[in-house]
């Protein structure tokens, strides 16, 4: 059975793109199996792609590739870098595009260098800039190195080369400064809207487990709205509700509807949840 | 060959859900092959996806099994079933998105029984309720079955499970009171626009036979338009259009143009056909 | 390893109509490995198609086949085509959709006859017209060719059929008039934009073959702007800028930013380049 590459981008699906990158893995590796997490990724949006890279990823069979280009510095001096970890293999570039993968790799926070962006990976973690032309399509364009230079080092990756091949071992990658909850006076947890599916949902940067076991009395604050409880399911009440969902993420929703919209909620608003007492 | 499995939902492409099903799948059976159907079915609308659906699985190999995650209900006490046919294997939620596929299985009308909203199955059909956990993932997301247990049901059906292993035989499923055309005087057949394609292409649920066979002097009136005659293909003609599409369905098209937008019309919209005579 | 066959429609993923080709193919070859290029071709729109197959074909495989239901005259007497270059086979309704892929798989320029809007084909290139039903679905719908005609074509291609088996060899094929920069006095290549990509990004009918080695001085002007110097990457500079893509035309795009919406552009619309001097 081939190897599985999977592929995440913000070149959408009404262009030759990604079908251009697929071609090139296939010409390497014509075994390789290929799956599409999203190319739907607002363009350039890096954020974003860590965000579903990261909640599609793990389900996938250990040793899977994942190929990841949203890269709007193509062509500039960012790295290029391929990451192993314990699970899968990350061909991406190196401007923290695989920040929240870094994380849940990760033991512990990571040591964000503000500084540089940077952070340093743990040794269970291996990464090479990849700066070996042996296994790039010739010439590089300087505009589309998802199709010269990911595609056929994630291509060259599934059929076994191990990552050193391709380049040095470094330690440090760009990390996005993730947004993490704080809790503040009065049980209070104030996080942030991270993400927004397609159901109009809004996913934010508060786990399950940075509540009480004992949800009674919880309430949630966004966009000026009070939602009282935790619900198990969308379709469990009526109107805003609000629930742990299939990532661990706390979600305001809306049965049969789009929290959203309702809340002209975006990216970045602040969710505060007050917890037990009153 | 693996087997092939489909995957239908209104997850849209724009997100990881998709991605962490066929995940979920290629970890328990790496030798599936994975068709995507449709997953820009409108949030919740269970009857687009029913029609979607049974226009296209028609064109498989038979034995296909297709996972079908439109699921307004997830969390709450819906039941999940495989429903098997001569053809192919269903996973679903028991909503009603299997409708068209059971009356299309089906010799006879389906008994609708208004008040509990099912069907009774004919003897050819065999369904069963998911109920043993043992092949589902481990904990179960309350929002996210489509992951959690349909796809890995239909993983494991890939691999061989028959129906049984998954649940207790059922005879009565939930269907949606399908639209059908009546006749009324004067040779009138009246109907309904049931769904509207890519084009703007108008279905309707009048089928070539409910017409007669000599189509001269048929005309059909929507939206305030009268069309007079049937044509046989989209270029034929000008402007507005009456034909019977490839799934056997009269259809309203404008050629070259977009027949939902020139009639601002939608599902549900009334189409009156005038048979023979004047 | 099965053979690949390449998918590219203007059906959109919002419906059965991909799905259904797809299940067909599978039908007479099971073993056959689906890649879609693009189903979100404007609907109708034979020019898009075209530019985007080409942009895309070249990177397969050599033997891949690709499969093109661009077809506003499905139904009418256009005919349906096999086409077969020395890198891979084509099946599309010969409506001028292949006509990239002929010029570019052609030694010199197209011949282009304007009266029958055809051109002759080189010796290298090898067409039939499908005319042999034996290989189709029965009865066809004159509606959708895609599902009953050339993914069937398609499909018994994969499995080794010669162009021959489906019709007659023809050697005349439906081209459109490619739009070509012209020179104009001063040193001026005045091109136009051929294609909007999915970052709106403007892409021309200039090739870098089109300007000077030194680029050192040139200026381009499209939609009131003028653009100083060629970048190599959209990452360099502010604003707008112009760089040779990575199919290798010249392409106007802005930092971080969307071309088409800032400049309003649109396909069609002039591009002028002064190059050297003054």
């Amino acid at each position: 059975m081939g190897a599985i590459v999977t592929l995440t981008s913000d070149f959408g699906l009404g262009d030759s793109y990604v079908a251009a990158m697929k071609g090139v893995i296939l010409s390497i590796n014509p075994g390789a199996r290929l799956v599409d997490i999203c190319h739907d990724i607002e363009p350039q949006n890096i954020r974003q792609a860590a965000f579903i890279l990261s909640a599609a990823c793990h389900f996938f069979p250990k040793g899977t590739i994942h190929l990841v280009v949203v890269d709007p510095g193509v062509g500039t001096d960012r790295r290029a870098i391929v990451l192993r970890t314990p699970m899968a293999e990350f061909v991406a570039p190196d401007n923290g595009v695989l920040s929240y993968v870094i994380q849940q790799s990760s033991a512990k926070p990571l040591a964000y260098k503000a500084e540089s962006r940077e952070a340093e990976l743990e040794p269970e973690l291996e990464a090479v800039a990849i700066t070996n032309p042996e296994f790039w399509r010739s010439p590089v364009s300087p505009t589309f190195h998802g199709r010269d230079i990911f595609a056929p080092v994630a291509a060259w990756l599934s059929r076994g080369f191990p990552p050193a091949s391709f380049g040095e071992a470094v330690t440090l990658l760009k990390v996005l400064p993730l947004s993490r909850p704080h809790r503040a006076s009065g049980g209070l947890v104030v996080g942030h809207v991270i993400h927004i599916d397609n159901f109009g949902n809004l996913i934010t940067d508060i786990r399950g487990d940075d509540l009480p076991a004992e949800t009674e009395g919880i309430s949630v604050r966004v966009g000026g709205y009070k939602i009282t409880g935790l619900r198990r399911a969308y379709g469990e009440g009526e109107g805003l509700l609000a629930l742990i969902g299939s990532n661990g993420y706390l979600e305001v929703a809306v049965r049969q509807g789009n929290a959203a919209d309702w809340l002209s909620a975006k990216v970045g608003d602040e969710v505060r949840v007050k917890t037990g007492g009153r």
